[in-house]
């Protein structure tokens, strides 16, 4: 089958999302001035306003740091409060070293500060926590956008991540809904005929980037629509984590 | 600046490429037949028929495998030539465990058999090595295009790639021209006026993870256009490789 192109929609016009607002609601209006149809793509948000629309928000001034926290956050030259919910979230530290902080999340996501941003407005400083459940957020939002009559579609949650070995950071699925978070290609044939063995195609990792091309931070862009993408199968995102007894870098 | 959408071209109708063809000639050919102009745009080209047309292909059956590969074949069930080459294309083992070779590279990157690929159409096996210098084989394609009248455009090489802690394999780019590897967004404000202080985003990274969804072995589509990503800077991929003295997982 012929590959067709494939079109990324920017959703404009998102306000700033609080606690407990209707995000499908949002998502709709925004796709509606955006020229996105929501109907045979997948539409990718990003994990910062669905924790906030969730209340995963946590106001700095509430928090009580300990006395590891204050210690840990000396030597990193951190806030205290910061580093105190950083470790609440943190299932297992992986590294911690150079002033970075690489841990395993309650998830199984290995991520830097266990996936909590600051958000340092003057007078307001908070943190933002990944969802609780980021898959059963990515399916509460595509069952709203279905019973509102939009789909097919996926929906992903994103979130932006470093790695090792290169530097800069790139968005990964963190929560994915009605659509299989790999594209499998083994069994299939190559060009020559050689059966594929290995290619196991994180695809909803490749979504994620692509749509990362314009999620600036500071374009105001937390939601992008991706048309042109077949969407097939469905599957949680624990298909993507590396089960740690297999992983060679944790 | 409002982000508008951006469009993903498959280019087809790219012949198998043997070594020594002029493999610009044959990118600009496609384009023409795929509707993408090469112009205001980036152009990722897969590592396979980069390599392939600079003749960085060696056959299994002139390769005389040494004692201690024919061991590591044995131990990991691989053919013993393969893992000669593997051997030789590898400056650094990371990890070798589970029948996973984990190499870095002369160019310093960090992946699975040390880019090496197998092709095994029958009666001819052979591996597939990375280019000597992907930075030069993306120069030299666009020096060639720009020298038939395209462009502006960026180029990158890409190739698949596993990476810790997740499944699935994801497209990163390997060799950079015309364009900035990292998208440095430390300095300017967020949406709330805060100084953004670690946003770099690994931009060719993303943009050869959006070429990937495009680029399915069987689909025979070895490169991709992408319009309506702003192409500035340039530089090229070692930027993107971390100093292993502050890579805490090497």
């Amino acid at each position: 089958m012929k590959a067709a192109p494939i079109r990324l929609v920017p959703l404009h016009g998102i306000p700033a999302v609080r606690a407990g607002d209707d995000l499908a609601a949002l998502l709709r209006a925004a796709a509606r001035g955006s020229d996105a149809r929501l109907s045979d793509g997948v539409l990718v948000v990003c994990q910062k306003v669905v924790s906030k629309a969730e209340g995963r928000i946590v106001r700095l001034a509430d928090v009580e740091p300990s006395a590891e926290a204050r210690r840990i956050a000396a030597e990193d030259g951190k806030d205290p409060r910061h580093v105190e919910i950083v470790m609440r979230e943190t299932a297992r530290v992986v590294r911690h070293a150079h002033g970075v902080w690489i841990a395993e999340t309650r998830h199984g996501f290995v991520c830097a500060n266990a996936g909590v941003d600051l958000s340092n407005a003057p007078g307001e400083g908070y943190a933002v926590l990944l969802p609780e459940d980021p898959d059963a957020s990515a399916r509460r939002l595509r069952d709203a956008l279905l019973a509102a009559g939009d789909g097919p579609l996926g929906v992903l949650v994103s979130d932006t991540f470093g790695r090792p070995w290169r530097e800069g950071l790139v968005d990964v699925a963190i929560g994915c809904a009605g659509i299989a978070p790999l594209s499998d290609w083994r069994g299939r044939s190559d060009l020559v005929g050689r059966t594929l063995e290995v290619t196991n195609m994180a695809l909803v990792d490749q979504l994620a980037a692509a749509a990362g091309l314009l999620m600036g931070k500071d374009a105001g862009v937390p939601a992008v629509w991706i048309e042109g993408v077949a969407v097939e199968g469905d599957g949680d995102i624990h298909a993507l984590l590396r089960d740690p007894r297999q992983d060679l870098f944790r």
